[in-house]
């Protein structure tokens, strides 16, 4: 019916998430979750946050959740801006650093939320089409763009990533363009570039707690980039919501920044387990891009994707299905325990062999 | 130096939230929080849901927290949208309803972040100047607007509030456009329009956890309104971020909400203390507009409103001034508990001594 709406949301394609299943009980494996719940020093953290000071709002600039952040990757806290999840980081990040007459750069398969930030903010978009075996065309991507850049590193959902040094020739080859490098995924296998903040003024690198972190019910993610481009952020902040991160979300992720043996334990399983799944599923016939992130991009010779996407789902495993072209063929699907990556293998294969 | 930045941010004119004090130890009377904890049961709740799940990502619709809101105002959870503080959801609810092209009316003094999300999504805006006592000029709200309305029921910073049957009445003069009204102060003494949600199509109601409820450390505010108007917010929350409402935050609001009891308690003593202090301030000379918020907006013949908010600060006194034409010389100061009120009347009987 769409009565009172605006223009801007009449015409609006908003992002539709992976299913949050309330009811029945599937292995999820669908939003790229932590398999880990996590570490007990963090549930502490919160119930002791929990205990005072939930009547006062909460600091809006984060300061002591910025701190552990720049503790943990060697920068200053100068250099942090913290938000209620690295899509409200990213749809920041659009507003404050791209214009509408100039197209941003990103690749045909990744995020699909950049091309809703784009298409919401009205700015045009320059789509580099992805190599025929899913890798980043880094030549095109140092040439073709002449406004800002979007690189996923590792890439979704094809879990590919680029070298740092790779990264760096994008950002060197474009000084008056921002590069945003998305990394939620970084953890699992991949390179920051976050390391290079004071070296390119132009580089603006996004983490999120919701993955390597294990979590993703709490809503907290950061940029890290030069003092100029933070207060370029700040600026959109406070333009639409200045308090976004509550006061249990940053003594949360703070905590967790500071266990640094937990998160090293459990990003290192799920790399192993990731592994291990991708060699029994290229053993049982299905093709698996080599993967840096915590899912697996998979498909099957002469099976469609939606087929195997409803054939784990009938067999109680929820994967993610994305139907667009170049990738309609493929489920991204999320690495969890050793039990449930077993699970996944059998119901993948069992699908395959009632549908030949 | 806004290298980088875009023309839109350039121009931007960002909202200042009131001072949120980390070292020394202020009565803290600036930003309306509420001066009593959340209830035992909300922090039980917290702890609860801290101990599960925080792996996986919240429930983007926020289910069991829109049931909670639905069972205390008697409306259906498809008439409830939940998002990151009430400042989120006025944010998507100006994107969704507002178009440039026809200006959104609201008052000259009122929420000073509806002006600076008119300017940054470009929205041309008709001021309505309040009356010189600071009351609404209903029959202006009636015959003038041509789009949209925003209405603070009660006002910030005065604190007066109109009557059901008078906001009814800018909503029945208006059918054809969406009014917004935020009640983020509505349960310290006025009357919510939640239960016209049936009545009135292009009814928008806006409410808080942060004040009335004690959370402001969680961020949670809600919008009522027929579905169509909750499909429009969900429009806008899917084109930004999907997510934005996190599991404790979920889970502490709702048990608030189910604590009736505390509530009112809390509430009723809320007002009586405010009632209390504008009495004592008006026996001391000062001048104290009826308020039905949890703040009382004060000024002194002849003291002007800088030299007030300097006078409490050196006393210890955190109270909020807006450097604004016509409100210069007076105070939003929040109430506190009874005890703080004694030293706030004393610090401004104080100040006032010495400055005349």
């Amino acid at each position: 019916m769409k009565e009172f709406w605006s223009k801007k949301i009449r015409d609006a394609e908003p992002y539709v998430p992976g299913e949050q299943p309330k009811d029945r009980k599937f292995i999820k494996l669908n939003t790229n979750e932590n398999p880990y719940p996590p570490a007990q020093s963090v549930i502490a953290a919160i119930h002791a946050a929990a205990d005072e000071k939930l009547r006062l709002y909460p600091d809006p600039e984060c300061l002591d959740l910025r701190r552990a952040i720049a503790r943990h990757t060697g920068l200053r806290e100068e250099q942090v801006f913290c938000g209620n999840g690295s899509d409200e980081i990213l749809a920041f990040a659009f507003q404050a650093f791209f214009d509408p007459n100039v197209p941003v750069s990103f690749a045909d398969v990744t995020y699909s939320f950049y091309e809703v930030w784009a298409k919401y903010l009205d700015l045009s978009v320059n789509l580099i089409p992805l190599n025929d075996d899913f890798s980043l065309p880094l030549e095109r991507f140092l040439e073709e763009p002449k406004g800002g850049i979007v690189i996923a590193n590792p890439n979704a959902p094809t879990g590919q990533a680029l070298a740092a040094g790779e990264v760096k020739r994008v950002v060197e080859a474009h000084p008056d363009q921002v590069v945003i490098v998305d990394e939620a995924y970084v953890d699992f296998g991949a390179e920051s570039m976050a390391r290079y903040i004071d070296t390119y003024p132009n580089l603006l690198v996004v983490q999120t707690a919701s993955k390597s972190r294990s979590l993703a019910g709490l809503r907290v993610g950061w940029a890290m980039g030069n003092e100029n481009l933070m207060a370029a952020l700040r600026c959109v902040r406070d333009s639409v919501n200045s308090y976004t991160v509550d006061r249990l979300a940053a003594a949360g992720t703070a905590a967790a920044l500071d266990n640094e043996e937990y998160f090293e334990k459990t990003c290192a399983a799920i790399a192993a387990t990731r592994d291990k799944t991708r060699q029994r599923l290229l053993d049982s016939g299905f093709a698996v891009l080599p993967s840096k992130a915590n899912f697996l991009f998979v498909s099957h010779p002469g099976v469609p994707g939606k087929a195997l996407f409803q054939g784990l789902r009938e067999r109680g495993v929820l994967a993610r299905w994305f139907d667009k072209s170049r990738i309609r063929d493929h489920l991204r699907i999320t690495v969890g325990t050793d039990e449930e990556m077993d699970a996944l293998v059998a119901a993948l294969t069992e699908t395959v062999k009632t549908l030949k």
